[in-house]
C-alpha cells in the first residue's frame, strides 16, 4: 500500500468564513489553481467516480486530490493506487465540514505550483457542509439513485449552493423508485442554474460528460 | 393529504448536553415512555423501516413518532398515511441534529401520557447526531447496502453509540460489492455490543426482527 500524507485539520478561529472563503479564491486565482468542492452523502460514490474522472484528465490537466474524512485513510489510498495522481488524506477529526480555512491546512499540503485543478472530496454529509464556503471556485454533489429523487426536497441548502449535480448509480434505477425527471424538477425549485449530470461511476458511463464539463471549468477560470 | 403538525426547533441554550439528557430519560422513565433515537445517512430508507415496522407493533405498543428534518414535512405525512401512528415533524431550521433540549421540544408536542414508546426519526447524517445525546433510551442507525460495507471505518462514532444497527435493502445486494461479514466485522471493531439485523424494508423481509428487539426493549424498560 502507498503510504499516503495524512493531515491533521484543525479547528477554525476565523470567525468570517465567507471573507476568508473569497481571500482564498483570489490566492488561489493569483497562483492558477482551480479548486473543486465535491460533496455527498455517505456512499454516494463520490471516490469511484472520482477514480473514473482523474483517470480522463489527468493527462490533459495536472491535477492534485485532498480526501477529507472524519478518521480513515481508505479513500486517498484508493485515489493514489488507482490513478497515480497525488493524494493527501485530511482528517477533520471528528468535525462534520471544511471551511475555508481548514480547507487552507490542506493546500498547503498540496504543491499549489504543480497543479492546476485541486479536488476536495469533502465529508460526507448533505447538511453541514453546503453551509460552509471553503474557498472553491465551484461546488459540485453526488447524489446516488439509492438515496432517491426526494434528497433536493429534504436538504435544500446543499441543492442551492452547487453547480452541479452528478446523479450516480444510474445502473441500479430499475431497482429503486427514483424517476430523473422528477429528481431534476426538483433539484431545479432549488437552484435554476444548476446542471445536472447522470452517470454511472462503476461502469463509467456519462463520467466523459463530467470530465468535459471540470475541464472547460479549469479553462475558463485560468482564461478569466 | 393530513394535516401534520409542525414544530419548529429552536437551538438549545443548555451547555452540558450530557447532563440534560441523563435528565430527560430520567423524565421518560418516570411516565413510562421508551425513546428510539433511529439514525442514518439521507436515504437509507429510515422512513420506510419505519412504515413496515409500525405496521407491526402498532397493536402490541402505544407509539407515537417524531420526524426530525430541516425543511420538508414528507416523512412525517407518509407515516401518518401509511400506518395511522400519530407523528410530528420538527423542523430544524438548517441544524444538522438533534440534542436532549431539541428532543423535549419535540416531546412537548407529544401525549406521552398515551404512548409506550416514541420513535425519534433523527435528521440525515452520520456524522453530527452521533455526538448528541438525545435523551433516548436507545440508538440505532439504519445502513443501506448501497452506501457500502466501509462506512464503519468511516464514520466511527455513529456505529460506537448505536446499540442496534440494522442494514437495509439487502435485496440489491446481489448489484452492490457489499460483503455482510465483512461489515458486521467493521461493526464490531467500532462497538463489540452491536447488535445487527439484516432487513428489505421494501419487502418486509427481517423486520419482524427489528419490531421483536423494539418490542423486547421497551418491554424491560417499563419493567426495569
Amino acid at each position: 500500500m502507498d503510504e499516503i500524507k495524512i493531515i491533521e485539520i484543525k479547528k477554525s478561529v476565523f470567525e468570517d468564513n465567507d471573507k476568508d472563503a473569497e481571500k482564498l479564491r483570489k490566492e488561489l486565482k493569483d497562483k492558477g489553481v482551480f479548486l473543486l468542492n465535491l460533496m455527498s452523502a455517505p456512499g454516494s460514490g463520490k471516490t469511484t467516480t472520482l477514480i473514473q474522472t482523474l483517470n480522463r484528465i489527468k493527462d490533459k490537466v495536472r491535477v492534485a486530490v485532498m480526501e477529507a474524512d472524519i478518521d480513515s485513510d481508505v479513500d486517498a489510498v484508493k485515489i493514489k493506487e488507482a490513478t497515480g495522481v497525488p493524494s493527501i488524506q485530511l482528517h477533520t477529526g471528528g468535525m462534520c465540514h471544511l471551511d475555508a480555512e481548514m480547507t487552507r491546512q490542506g493546500l498547503d499540503n498540496v504543491a499549489l505550483k504543480d497543479v492546476d485543478l485541486v479536488v476536495l472530496e469533502n465529508v460526507g454529509n448533505l447538511v453541514c457542509p453546503a453551509e460552509f464556503d471553503t474557498g472553491a471556485v465551484r461546488n459540485a454533489m453526488i447524489l446516488s439513485v439509492p438515496e432517491g429523487d426526494d434528497k433536493p426536497l429534504k436538504y435544500p441548502l446543499m441543492f442551492t449552493v452547487c453547480d452541479l449535480v452528478i446523479i450516480n448509480k444510474t445502473d441500479v434505477m430499475p431497482y429503486f423508485d427514483f424517476d430523473l425527471e422528477r429528481c431534476k424538477s426538483y433539484i431545479h425549485q432549488r437552484n435554476p442554474k444548476a446542471q445536472v449530470i447522470p452517470i454511472c461511476a462503476k461502469t463509467g458511463e456519462g463520467v466523459d460528460a463530467f470530465a468535459q464539463w471540470l475541464l472547460t471549468e479549469v479553462q475558463a477560470w485560468k482564461n478569466n
